[in-house]
């Protein structure tokens, strides 16, 4: 058996990373790309990389043919536009991971506010699963839908999330100083993301109020049951991909052995996720699915670092692991 | 007139770049430049970047020729070496501003214990002028030995001093989260600094227990003469030079407005010191000697970011700004 | 005395260069910066690298309020768009240095083959001065409008002019690999400019048709007066400056003692000019105004490499440098 | 079945992802790992990226331990030490892919002029198959020994050897223009493999000296038949991994059409080479086994352009496609 595997929006760099994935996995093949832009070419000629590994061509994006086709599809549309599609696909009986974060929060008036526009879809807001299969395996086992979560939000919720349960740390006084590749910025042509604008240079952006901050909000409140507040600060770092986030967090009764010791519990049978003990750096888990952390005392806090790959475990593997997840297969495949 | 400048221990970056801004000087010469490793070759052999623009060759050093034919010596050394050499040097009558660490810190005991070293020079500890032209150019202007600062301190205390000095925020709850070039790290033949450890890749290090943490704290309550007690990880990120610092403070009745005033009145004669409206990136002061600071309400905090060259205004620029006041010159001059 | 500058189509790279350069230079101030997309914004929101520096604000272009608040013109317009900007210009009296292709080629059918635009002013090409001083200073110094050169062309030009006017090497057969980085495509946004695009990766293009080839073939026959035949392959490199270009030449009788003392002989004068021993890495004359060039023997052949900051001496260093000779100040001044 | 592996030499960035490839390698396993410099250590300490995947141990190297552990060894020694390991691990009955030149080439002779060291075991020179196993695929399923290639002689002989066999490129001039990303260097502390030396900068080195000179040359003459004579220059390029060949041959009746048509027809059963229409960036086979090629016409020249991933098709990818063939399996396996 082969999963069968559409990708609607193919010519960004997650849908790219997908399908390198799929190309792996010894059990899935893509079938459909689409992509309004680029269709009528190969998708060798969109991602040359691909040269000489597909004969695919991409497409436009037709709900009945994905159906027909597919047994899952991957959406890497922009939020909103992607709403609107995963409602379509849906309805046709097509079994859909969404990377987009129109799917991720549990309140529709929290979606609006932060991203500005009506939601295409809100009965499906607060019911869907959130795709980390550490925390919600079973629920995605089954789902018709999956919201594959945010690159920063897992960086975060990864180490934070056990600790809050375990009443570990002061769930008022989070700071989530987090640092990404240029990658999270799309393959859209913008200054900004101009080589010789990022390039030997870092800074911070959207200081206050970036998108991932509800995000992170939500998930650790929903899965410890504890009202966080969080203070997310995000920059721009000159590299192709990686986050590394430090976390500022006051502990109650808490060491980095006990810290350690609730993560290696927790995550016990969690393939991707490595509580280790040097500190994490981005190149450790570049172009793998693994998640690297740790933790160290520093004056009156524990400082928490972790460290993924932004495309792999913060989108497209995470995916990939969703889909394995919810194929009955084991998580690892096509990620080793 | 022409000021001449000795430089000690010419092989590394500090001096190197000291060597092209005294270049670049229009009332400084470079006349003696010493390193034992590297003595009977040019200047330019050393630092193939200073091909045709000297003749200079590297000696080894002797306190009697620097005393001779240099009005300064900038001691280039690591700490414990450079104050054996400083006491030499001040001895034999030449004024000294020093790039290690020997002479910043108020304490001996602290310097002990966060060095590990003995202090060759006790006695002149504490009673050292920091070099900081910002806050202390009366002191700098008739010293004998300026300590010429930390790179890392620099991002830090010019923009937490005045706000502390004023009461506008909490001292007791200071995050700096700090991110530099590699640069940082010297020109040290070490696994840990080649290029392709370094390179695609950002991490953590020496978490919780940094040398500059002290430097820090120690700089921030002598100025403002509140016991400040701050966290700070440090960070290495792929690009050659600059240090953006995010600072995290809890406001007392201060808001972003305030902060910029109390910045823009204190700062206001410092030709180098910018409170600017935008997010600075370091490549907004690379290769520069100036410093961009802003300041952003996220949650119940207020985030503080600040970009500077660490070679320059962290180091070689700092010194020749130094420079400049202890002769009674336009600080800008070279600099510019 | 200070020449008042304006530099017209302030958004780019060059124009921004052109501005620090200027910023630096005793004797010299950007009085205009014009812009169609900016006008109305201060020039440093258009470059926050300049916050701080100046107040200038930028304007719609006039040629009427250029002509009369400055001396000299820095025309940073693509090709075509430059032509008719710098033909409105000198009719409005002003001098110009022009940073587009417009005015660099000694025929306006070359140019229209390679441009695929009509010339607008074609009365000017072949009869206006290659703004390479290390050439033709004498005729500079008098000129209303300069083309200033190519980035890739100066980075071949310098090292092989002189042994075409010798005889050292065999016209015919000559080959520049050149090796760029990414601030030469420009300030667009363009996919293929983009940091992920172009980071961590090495690529040629435009093989066989770049339109610095026939610049270059026609400057040394130009200047040698030797009919050359050259293949010249451009590669974009993954950093924010520097040109490498290693050019492989038959010798006639010349062997690397020759052409070293060929070049020291030739260049004896010219303060930016440097052959070097080492081989020059484009590190060593980043952010300069300097040129390293050297020569090695490999099988039948003679290997030069060359390498200069294409932005500084490719692109606004030889504006200035230009500018110096034009207004008969002494070439290094601003350059240091 | 699994194969068992040994890695002799395991600190180094070959070892690295020799380790990383056979760790996705559905029928191999790493069984011994050794180190003299880091025995003790788990190999996740010395390769913090392995952190999680492995709980292998570095050893000391004991031929015996290889014989009864290891159905291959990877020998990551450098030259002269390899040879000797080699020949007592062969003596031992261990089969061996070799990493080092010491058994690349046909004349001890040759070997001894460039390398500077007399062989240690001149009898095998001469007598190994060359590890490409799109040329020599039936001699390297049966050898004890291979010669795993190098990495900038793969980049060009690909390439080459079949536009010689066939008679389309004059043998006599081809020059050889290759850029490589910095782990060629190796995981050696070294002031010039330091980031800040080699990041923002391109330079040639050993011009006209190279080792893999004579290799490139050996390998055309060997497999074409033909004397060629090669102009080689290797450059220092800044990016982590990569090698961008450009090739300038005189074409004899050849175009670019039947150029393509050549490498497609000899390369129709090599999963790895690809002849594209694009010209190939680094980027494009980074992190893969994969190579692609193209070619242009500029001027009297045929412009050859190869790109491959140093690290994995010019090291560790060939050697595990080599141990594919060695054990009769698909080549591809380990590699997608």
């Amino acid at each position: 058996m082969s999963i069968r595997v559409g990708i609607i929006g193919a010519t960004g760099y997650t849908a790219l990373e997908t399908f390198r994935l799929i190309n792996r996995h010894p059990q899935a093949t893509v079938t459909v790309a689409t992509s309004r832009s680029e269709a009528g070419q190969s998708i060798a000629q969109v991602h040359p990389i691909l040269s000489g590994l597909t004969s695919l061509n991409v497409t436009n994006y037709d709900a009945a043919t994905i159906a027909k086709e597919c047994d899952v599809a991957m959406c890497c549309l922009p939020h909103g536009a992607s709403a609107e599609t995963v409602r379509e696909l849906i309805g046709s009986g097509v079994r859909v991971i969404d990377f987009s974060a129109d799917f991720r929060l549990s309140d529709v008036s929290v979606y609006t506010h932060h991203y500005g526009v009506e939601h295409p879809w809100p009965e499906r807001v607060g019911n869907t699963v959130y795709g980390l299969p550490e925390w919600y395996a079973s629920q995605i086992a089954d789902a018709d839908l999956v919201a594959n979560p945010g690159c920063y939000p897992q960086s975060a919720i990864i180490p934070l999330g056990p600790l809050l349960a375990e009443g570990l740390i002061d769930p008022t006084d989070i700071i989530i100083d987090s640092k990404s590749g240029v990658s999270g910025a799309g393959r859209t042509a913008k200054v900004t993301s101009l080589y010789c604008e990022t390039n030997e240079s870092i800074s911070a952006y959207a200081v206050g109020n970036h998108r991932h901050q509800p995000e992170i909000a939500d998930l650790l409140n929903r899965f410890s049951g504890v009202p966080a507040s969080i203070i997310f600060t995000p920059h721009l770092t000159p590299m192709d991909r990686g986050i590394l986030s430090t976390i500022y967090v006051r502990p109650r009764n808490a060491t980095p052995k006990s810290v350690m010791e609730t993560w290696q519990k927790f995550y016990h049978d969690s393939p991707f996720i490595h509580a280790v003990e040097h500190l994490p750096a981005t190149k450790h888990v570049a172009n793998t699915n693994h998640v690297q952390m740790t933790v160290r005392s520093s004056g009156d806090r524990l400082v928490l670092v972790c460290a993924i790959d932004n495309l792999i475990k913060g989108a497209s593997g995470a995916a990939v692991q969703n889909m394995n997840v919810m194929f009955k297969l084991d998580q690892r495949l096509g990620l080793l």
